[in-house]
C-alpha cells in the first residue's frame, strides 16, 4: 500500500554539505570515494530498497515468524530478498576489504542503511546485528576466530547475534548468571537468553552467537562477565557448518511490531563456545558491538520517521477534504494550515536528526583512519559523545514522529491497513533495545560528559559556536537561525553548568535530569545541523545552482525548525536548571 | 495482568478542591449532592469498575468483535458487565431523572465516566455513545421520540450511535452524500456511513442511529443536513423492537486497538428513519451529542493515561535492576531518577488534565442550572472554549503518556502480554475521533476566540490571574508555582494577541498555529489547576489535615509540574509569535 523511496538528493546533501564527505575522502584508503561514486551506490541501493526490500514489509507484519520443529522461520520473502542483497555485496559495504567487506566509509554506510531499515525495520536489523558482530569479532577475536567467522558473516553467509539479555538482567548485566565451563580448548555454555534478536531464523547456513556468561572463577558483576563466541552448527576443519550445537530457540515474542524479526527466548544447554577476547573482559568486548548497534537504532529512528513522512505526505496529497481559500473546489489536506504543520514536523527534524548521525557517522571514519592520533582521539570523543544522544533522542524524535504520521491520516491511519499503524508499532521499540533511552541518558552525563571533565561537550559547543559568525555573515535571511541556534548552544552550556555544579549533592541528581540534557544536546545539534544545510543551500542558491526549488526548500525546512522546533530547547534547559527536588523528594508509596 | 483501582481520593479532592462541587451543590435540584454522597457514589463505582468491568479489557483486545449472520458478535463477558452496568442504575447516572436517569451533576458522572473508561475503554465508548444519542434526543427530540426512547437509551437497554462519517466525508461534513426521501410522515434513508462505533453488537435489544442525510430538495453544504432517528429495530405500538429496518452492519475494520469496540461500516438501504429537530438543521443538533462526546473523549485520554499510569508504577515498585546509593541490595526501578521523572510526568499531568476536564464539567453544570442566566451565559461560554482544549489537549497529552508507560516496562512494554501496548494502541484513537486535534484547534481558534473576539479566553485568563495573588500570599513554598503561572498566563494573552492582529493577513495562518495555541491553553490550564490543588493542600496542612502525605505528595507534584512541565508553554508561545510564514510558502511538491 505504502511505497519507499530512498530520499537520495537530501541523503547526498546532508553527506556533503553537513558531514563532510570531501574531508572523510581525503582520508587514506577512501581516495576514491568521489561524490560520484557515493551517488551511483546511493541510487543503486534506492533502487534495492524500494523494489525488492520494502515490498516484504507489510508481509513480515502480518505473517510474522514462528517457530517450527526447534527452528525460526520467516516469511520466504524475506530470504529471497536476502539474497539478492547479500549477492549485490550489500551485506559488508562499509566492512574491511581483508575479510570480503566493500571498504566504504560509515558515512556512506549509514546512509544505506536507512534505506534498508526504512523498507523493512523487522528484516534489516538481521544485517544490523551481523555486521556489529562481524566488527566485534574483527576487534577483539583471534587471527583463527577471523579468518573462520569474518568472510562469512562479512558476506552475509551467516548471521550474527548479540545474547545479553537475561529475564533479572536487562540494563542491569551485572546480574547476569549465564556459566561458562572449561572443556579443553573450549567452552561448555548455559543458561536461558531473552529478547535475542534475530536470535534463530532459516535465512542463513549458521547463526554466531556472542554470548556475555560467567567463568567458574569470575568476580561478580560486570567485572567477571566474558564473551562467548557460540555458532549454531559448530564448523567443520573445512570452514563448513558442520554438527548442531545445544543451543535453540524456546519461543518467539508476540510483540507490539517489528513482527518479522524474530525476538527469541534462547536455551543454551553446555552449547560448545570459544572464548572471545580475554577472561573477564566481555562487557569491553561486547560493546564494540553495542556501540555499533547503538548508532544503527539511532538511524532506526531516523529511518522509520522517513517511512512515516513519505507515507502520510502521499495521502495528504491525495485526500481531499474541506476548502482552503485560493483553491478552487475541495482540496487536498495538504493545503490545510495544520496538515502543513504536521507535515514540516516531520521534515525538519527528521533532516536535523539525519544530519546529526552522519556527523557522527563522519567523525567514526576520521577515528579510525585520520593520520594524526592526536585528531583520531578527538573524532573518537565526538563519536562516545554523540552515540547516546543519536540512539536516544532520533528514537525518541522518531517514534513521535511515528505517531504525527498516523494522524495526518485521520481515521483511516487507525487502520491496520493503511500501513501507518505498522510504522507507530515498528518505531516504538527503537527507545528500548540497545539500552533504554534512560540508559543512554546515563551514560551521556555520567560517561561522556561528567566522565572527562566536560571536554568532549565543550569541543562540541565550539564547533557549534563556529557556525554562528557565519550565520551572522549570512544577514537577514538567517537571523532566525542565528538567534536560535545561539540560544540553543547557551542552553546547552548553561545545563552542562549546571550538572558539573550540582550532581555531587544527590546521588540521584544525574539521573534525575539526563533525559532533559541529552534531549536538550539533540535538539541543539539538530539546530546546528539545519543551520549548516541552510548556509548551504543559500550558497549554492547564490552560486546559481540548477536546483533553485529545492534549496529554497532548504531554507524554508530550516527556518521552522528554528522557530517551531528549537523553542523547546529553553524549555529542557530550564527544566534542567530547576533541579529535580520533587523528583527525588516523592515517597515511593505516593506515586 | 495489570489491575485497575480508580483514584476516588485524588478524584474527590479535583471535584472538591479544584473543580467547586460546593458551587454545583448549590445549584437547583442538586442540593442533596454532598461530598458524602459523592464519595459513596466514587467508591461503588470503583468497585464495579475494579471487579467487573477491568477484567474485560484484555479479553476484549484478544478476542475483539466479528461479524455473523449479518450481527456484531462481541465478547460474552462484555455483555455481562454491561448488565451489572445498568443494572446498577450507573447508565443514565448524569441524566434526566424524568427519564429514568440519576440526575448526578456532570461533575460526578465525568469522574464516573473516567473509571468505565479505564477500565475497558472500547467496552466503555457503547455507554458513551448511548448517553450522547440520548442528550441530543432530550434536546431536539419531539415529544414522542422523547417518550418512547429516551427512557430505553437512559436505561441503557437500546444503544445509540452518530453516523456522520462517509468515505468521502470525514472531518468534511459538507461532502455527506446518505439522501433521505420522504415516505408517508417518516423517511427512507440510503446511503453507506464508516467508523460508526459501536454502529452494530449483540450487547442491546435495539440500536438506535441518529444519521446525518440530506433531503431531496436540500442546499449544498452543512447547511443542507438533516438528522434522522433510525432505529434497527422499528418500536411496535407498544414500545417493543419490531421489524427488522434495512440497516445493517457490511464489516468491522481490523484496527491497532480498542479491538473491544466494533467500527462498523453501515449500509442504509432504504431504512425507515424520523426527522428529529427541523429539516436541514442537522448539523446543529448533532452538534449537541458531538459536544458531549468530546468532553468525554477528552475524559478518555485522561482515563487511559491514569491506567497506563497505574501498570508503569506497579511495574516500577517490583521490577528490580541495578543499584541506587542508599538503597540496600539491587533495587527496584521506581528509585532511578529516569524511572521516577517518567512517573511523575505521568501523574502530574494526569492530575492537571483531569483538574481541567472536571472545571469544564461543572462548568456545564452551571450552564444548565444556574437561575442567573447571565451566569449561564457565561458558564456556557466557558464550556465552549474548554471542549476543543480538553478533546484535544488531554487526548494529545494522554496518549504521550501511553508511550512513557510502555517505556517504563523496557522490553517487557513491547511484549504484547505485557498489557502497556494495549494501553498504548487503545488512546491512540482519541486525538482521532469525534474530530481530530487539527478540528479541535480550528474550532478553538476560529469559533471559540476569533468568533466571540477573545470575550471567553479574556475570561478564563481573569479566572486565572486571580489565582496568582493567592500563589503571592502562600509565599516561598510556592513561589515556582507563581512564577510558572504568571509567565504561562502572559503567554496565553500574547497568543491570543498575536492571533487577534495577524489571522487576517493570510487565510492560512490560524490554522498554523491552531496546534501550538490549543496545546498552550491546555498546558497553562493545567498549571492553574495544580496551583489551586497546591493552595488547597497547604490549606489542609496549615489546618492540621491527617492525610499530610497525601497533601505534601501534592505540593511536590505541583512542583514539578512547575518546573518541568510548564516551562513548554514559553516554547508554544514563541511558535505562535514566529509566525507561520515557512509553513505557508513551501511548496506542495518539496514536501
Amino acid at each position: 500500500m505504502s511505497e519507499y523511496h530512498a530520499p537520495v538528493k537530501e541523503m547526498l546533501f546532508v553527506l556533503r554539505h553537513v558531514a563532510g564527505l570531501d574531508a572523510v575522502s581525503r582520508l587514506p584508503g577512501y581516495e576514491d570515494v568521489t561524490p560520484d561514486l557515493v551517488e551511483s551506490v546511493l541510487t543503486e541501493a534506492a533502487l534495492l530498497a524500494t523494489n525488492v526490500i520494502a515490498p516484504t514489509n507489510r508481509i513480515g507484519d502480518a505473517v510474522g515468524t514462528r517457530v517450527e520443529d526447534g527452528q525460526v522461520i520467516v516469511p520466504p520473502e524475506f530470504t529471497s530478498a536476502y539474497r539478492e542483497f547479500t549477492g549485490g555485496g550489500w551485506a559488508g559495504l562499509s566492512q574491511n576489504p581483508d575479510f570480503g567487506g566493500q571498504g566504504l566509509p560509515y558515512l556512506v554506510g549509514v546512509a544505506v542503511e536507512e534505506m534498508w531499515q526504512a523498507a523493512n525495520l523487522a528484516w534489516s536489523l538481521g544485517p544490523l546485528l551481523t555486521q556489529g558482530a562481524a566488527r566485534a569479532i574483527e576487534a577483539h577475536g583471534s587471527e583463527a576466530q577471523r579468518a573462520l567467522y569474518l568472510p562469512r558473516m562479512v558476506a552475509g553467509e551467516w548471521s550474527g547475534t548479540m545474547n545479553l539479555t537475561e529475564p533479572q538482567a536487562g540494563s542491569d548485566l551485572a546480574a547476569v548468571r549465564s556459566q561458562a565451563v572449561p572443556d579443553g580448548d573450549r567452552y561448555r555454555i548455559t543458561g536461558q537468553k531473552i529478547f535475542i534478536t534475530w536470535g534463530d531464523h532459516d535465512m542463513t547456513a549458521n547463526v554466531v552467537h556472542l554470548v556475555l556468561a560467567r567463568l567458574p572463577d569470575a568476580p561478580p558483576g560486570t567485572r567477571g562477565l566474558s564473551l562467548f563466541l557460540v555458532p549454531k552448527f559448530i564448523p567443520q576443519a573445512d570452514g563448513k557448518p558442520g554438527a548442531r550445537n545445544s543451543v535453540h530457540v524456546v519461543s518467539v515474542e508476540h510483540k507490539l511490531g517489528i513482527h518479522g524479526s524474530p525476538t527469541c527466548v534462547m536455551a543454551f544447554e553446555g552449547a560448545v563456545g570459544e572464548l572471545m577476547g580475554g577472561k573477564n573482559q566481555g562487557l569491553a568486548c561486547m560493546f564494540t558491538m553495542m556501540n555499533h548497534a547503538r548508532l544503527g537504532v539511532g538511524m532506526e529512528g531516523i529511518a522509520i520517521a522517513e517511512r512515516a513522512y513519505q507515507q502520510a505526505r502521499a495521502y495528504a496529497r491525495e485526500r481531499v477534504q474541506g476548502r482552503v481559500p485560493g483553491i478552487e473546489g475541495r482540496a487536498a489536506i495538504i493545503h490545510h494550515g495544520d496538515v502543513r504543520r504536521m507535515l514540516l514536523t516531520m521534515k525538519a527534524q527528521i533532516e536535523a536528526m539525519r544530519g546529526v548521525a552522519c556527523i557522527a557517522a563522519a567523525s567514526l571514519d576520521h577515528a579510525h583512519r585520520a593520520t594524526d592520533p592526536a585528531e583520531r582521539a578527538r573524532h573518537q570523543a565526538r563519536v562516545d559523545l554523540l552515540t547516546p544522544v543519536v540512539k536516544g533522542w532520533c528514537t525518541e524524535t522518531g517514534q513521535q514522529l511515528t505517531s504525527v504520521g498516523l494522524q495526518v491520516h485521520g481515521g483511516m491511519g487507525y487502520v491496520e491497513e493503511t500501513g501507518a499503524a505498522q510504522h507507530f508499532r515498528d518505531g516504538r521499540i527503537t527507545t528500548i533495545y540497545e539500552g533504554t533511552t534512560g540508559i543512554q541518558a546515563a551514560d551521556l552525563v555520567g560517561r561522556k560528559i561528567l566522565g572527562d571533565g566536560g571536554a568532549a561537550l565543550q569541543a562540541l559547543v565550539a564547533d557549534m559556536t563556529a557556525t554562528l559568525p557565519e550565520l551572522e555573515r549570512a544577514g537577514e535571511p538567517l537571523a532566525v537561525l542565528h538567534s536560535a541556534l545561539q540560544e540553543g548552544i547557551e542552553s546547552v552550556v548553561a545545563a552542562g553548568r549546571w550538572l558539573a555544579a550540582n550532581h555531587a549533592r544527590h546521588p540521584g541528581v544525574a539521573g534525575g535530569i539526563s533525559w532533559n540534557l541529552l534531549m536538550l544536546l539533540g535538539t541543539v545539534a539538530g539546530g546546528w545541523v539545519m543551520a549548516r544545510a541552510a548556509l548551504a543551500a543559500q550558497a549554492q542558491l547564490a552560486a546559481g545552482t540548477s536546483d533553485v526549488a529545492f534549496c529554497e526548500a532548504k531554507l524554508l525546512t530550516a527556518r521552522f525548525h528554528a522557530t517551531q522546533v528549537m523553542p523547546v530547547a529553553t524549555a529542557w534547559r530550564r527544566g534542567i536548571e530547576a533541579g529535580c527536588e520533587a523528583l527525588l523528594a516523592l515517597p515511593e508509596e505516593q506515586f
